[in-house]
């Protein structure tokens, strides 16, 4: 089994970029760790700060892998065309957000990728990651 | 460690209502399945078509439980009591949903409960519930 | 032929309340008059100011009745959870007002249930609840 | 008594268009029965594309007849001008509609003329003016 | 000095219509005064319930007489190809109105042809023409 | 003279949920020090977090009591039905609140009952109580 | 007859303040011969760029005066204070405005004052006003 | 104890204006018979028609006195400055209205200043301002 | 091959109304030269300034002829009716504007018919009607 | 005579993706075959997936190619910096799509590239690109 | 070089008024050492709550100062007046802000000065003032 | 001293793109001038049309240098992922404007970013990036 996690514009800051939204942790070691967990999946790992990078890593894996576990940051909120990347691959794919994003500022309480997913796992710091994984295992 | 599982309106006729959307298993059977793979966890059910009945509830195990699983079906979109009973109380309320509300009407977009939620995990059909359970094994 | 008459909030004062605008005829006996003209129907009958006891009367019958006649009262204009319990039954639903909803306040111009209901009848008075009848009949 | 039938833009290819929405029948067989079905009711019949003839038709009869049922068909929901007609006439007019227009799209959900109405029956098929015949019969 | 006077939907009944509203002086007789008051003026009446009639006779007149005076009923609210032809043709087009719009429902609160016309006239009853009748003399 | 005080959602917690909002003493304590300081005055006390029965109790005394004083909590954002029920009855009704609502969220800046109600008293503490008694004995 | 011209906010600069929309002639000119021309009349004029000022003079004359014709200039847009204090005082208050505020900027399209005018006149330059004081003669 | 009741634009005409929702009686009887009901307090009295008395009035007393009782009339519902006057001083401010605000036109629902202020009392006609007085001294 | 252009409202001044924005062509004269571009096509052309009349030619020709080229001038942006019209027919409907709508007032931005045509062609000046000749015979 | 087509996100899987919306045909199969029709045109073509990727290449050739296809994809509806790209070159633009927008997600009806182009052309399947080289050719 | 400061509403308890947004400093003081900082300058300054005061400022000066720097308060976000005043005069006129509107509450997000000022400063402090006075030296 | 003046999408035709906007003046000289005006401080010049790596260079120098001047261009009215890695970073960001923003298309009038920066300075021509140096050199 073959997933991509992709994490969108500034996750490349995480336990830099105000932690006490996002927690100090960077996300390299709690990748680590998610691995491990799951020795039987192979994980890839992609984080851009471009809107279109993000768009060409869903088509080429999104054909081949079992599963996309898709942070997309702040382009939740503003980017039909990764609603778009979403909808014309094959596999599904699972929105995750470590804050929960229906408790913080009006503009983060609209996604445009979320009618395009499978599902959504929202709040749960950094294990919303691990969440999605279990997810993907049982479909 | 104790949980309450907590369904709202119409979720009694899983199995029997719009099966296209919400599957074809009654919820007490898959809730005898998932107690089995927790023996851990004391899991105690209840659901009500009343609104009344919910906040009674949440008020009544909000202060002894370690969690809350709720899937708060029309009332999520409706419902600022809810709300304010989840807040009131100490324990984390996870909302969960079996479909992805998200791609179905707009008037489904909405939540009113999210906000004062730990998270929330939609789109896994009854596997939303085990991930809901994972989630609060973890925090 | 078996059908339910549903009357929603504060309608079981019906004759005492605003009679400029919902009449000053009590609802049991216009109801005595609706059985007598229609002997070859069996009318059950219930009323409750409580959101979650329609849906219970909905959930119990809709699925052995023929037809559910169905005045929600002030849900009509917030209850999604009325609508699902409708969309989730076998039986149609025929929605009527005593009044014309559309000439009174802007909050009571959109009705929940209506997308979930068979038809309309509104604006007749209580001769809405026999045209209903005559509709289920001709179904 | 003397009631007119008057049907709005398009209404004049029922049964051919869109089938799936307004069945297949054509209007003027159903009118032919419905005339035998109340003998003692004599029946005017209008129908017209243009918004104007629809007025000067209301200003025509509005003031002799005993009662209008009146299928504005789109212009239900752009027609103030078919609003005002109504409102300047002394008979009772009746809204009928053949579909439910609240389950179709949603600029079919605002209804200029309802207010202007006596009452209103929609989603019953041509058994709708039917309705609307009886309701006039008990004014 | 040639004027057109230009009356929309349902103003044939003026005198009948809502009397409370509009007076209850017949157009015509008004019309007999105003042209003894101005006998240097040839006055032009039409009246039609078409939007398209309306729009006809204003590219018929509107390159030859010297003004429109227009109170186009229930069309102002809702009628951008007035607007059109307003904007279309040479001569000053005046909007009045006879009752003032502004104290009535939302729906009359905007006019689509204000912006394409020289000026408005509101609230003074039949004397609105006579104002419109001054401007117009002044321009 | 007979007054009800009224206390809808999650008034039950009162000294218990957010404290820093509501204050920490619980409610029943406060009653008895208001009953004492208007020993002319009967209070019958009602709590409910069903909205049907908030509207069931007002039923019951809204014709033989001198006034209720009411704090819908959260129903006062969402129940036309609670609007329909004040409306309904004969005796004065008071909209009170602990806090003050439009200092706070947007979705508590809506009341549905205030245009049923008297007058509203916010912002005052458990005091909101009292001054609607000294509100309803000046009537 | 006694009427009082009120002048809002910036018109002290009439023909200064951008002439191509309020034209190059100082309004003293104008009230000059505006006097000449109805003799039998009595002006008062009252210009202030002061809100506070304008309802002071409406309370002043409103009373005592047979007509104000006002042009609250931006006031119109923004002020429900002059709006209350026009239908505080007895005499007709007309509204008037030097350009075609309809094809202006749409925050000039609302008018705050218009429902507690007589009437409006807006579009003819300066002879706005004495469209006004010919309506005000006819009442 | 020192406090003021500030009255803003047309309350001058208590008594004059639109009596079936103010009143008949005028202000100041009114007030006599207030500050002799409470003879341990000094009364401080100001009305004004102009936004920016109302402002320099609050900044005058609002760090000497024990509490300000502000009727803000139309300005209510359109001053943020006054919002931010309120903001900026150190006593309490109560908002009050003699009416009940939210039964009538929509733009006198929304309030400006409510943030800014302690508490509202609205409805009680002129007694709004004793209960006002109620809640300062119960501060 | 046998097609419609249809044009609505306004269009029959074409060459005479704002020419900055139409151009100065007579639209028989392009017509003429369509025609001897394209031999094998026979061309009906149809204009009205009333919605009716565009409806009723819909509905004559829809079913036999092979497409119609609508340019609806104004009733783009109101009319249902048309919409229902269009889609009542059996053959594709193509929207043609001279113009580029989209650039100019909001209320040109809103196109009723688009959904039911089978593709719009806007901004070229009377080629767009050349281009729809073309996506005609393609289909 | 030199064109771009330019085609943005997600439009590099056409033939692929979503075929029942876009059709099974590669693009540059097509593109092949429209350069077969037009000899006497160069064309040239890119694809992206980044905005700002499809900025550059516009400000490459909009100054010396004498037209511009464009697709803008998802990115239609959200960037009003390909917009400005648009406005900024001196060759023409000519939006194009292959399906009707309009009769799609409401997110798909507006455009913020359309007011800067000359035209849009849409709904004609992949045939759409060869009618904006019809429509260019005869600029 | 002449130059008018000019603010509004509560800006004259600059040091008093809500020092953790506005800071501790009085205008006063930090006015002496701007004055000092630019010798060649001379300073005007002007401070009202009256939104008519501010009006008859800009308009006493706008003809021979060579600029005006404006901090309009709250009057910022509700007044047409001041912004057609600032349109009315001769002389540049800057918006300045000390704190961060955007970051603030959203009814102070929108100005309706901007549109009439050369440009806006916000956000600075008190040195907002500095980088007008700049800003007005380089033109 | 170490700043970066950050130029978004578009600003590399400065001089080029609409110049009656924009100027006629190369970004380049400009920035030759600017740095020779402050030697004190070492500019670092970054353009892109790429939100990413507008996003990329904020990241990379937010963390070092001692402030941020940035034109976002239409990002600004976008992009929230901009407005996230602004929030993230360390040193203070400038929002610039060359044109006055809000005097421009309403889609220009609300900014995400400006949330996140220190402060605005919009509408000075190329002499807003000067003033955005004094701003952060008093900082």
């Amino acid at each position: 089994m073959k997933l991509l996690i992709l994490n969108g514009p500034n996750l490349n800051l995480l336990g830099v970029r105000e932690p006490e939204v996002y927690g100090r942790q960077p996300f390299d070691k709690y990748l680590e760790r998610l691995a491990e967990t799951y020795p039987q999946i192979e994980f890839d790992y992609f984080q851009s700060n471009h809107e279109g990078a993000l768009i060409d890593k869903i088509h080429e894996v999104g054909f081949s892998y079992q599963g996309i576990i898709f942070n997309a940051g702040a382009y939740t909120h503003t980017s039909i065309a990764l609603h778009d990347a979403i909808k014309a691959v094959a596999c599904p794919v699972i929105e995750v957000h470590i804050s929960n994003v229906m408790s913080r500022e009006p503009f983060r309480h609209h996604s445009c990728i979320a009618p395009a997913c499978k599902g959504t796992i929202a709040g749960f710091g950094l294990d919303s990651y691990r969440l999605a994984v279990e997810a993907l295992k049982a479909l």
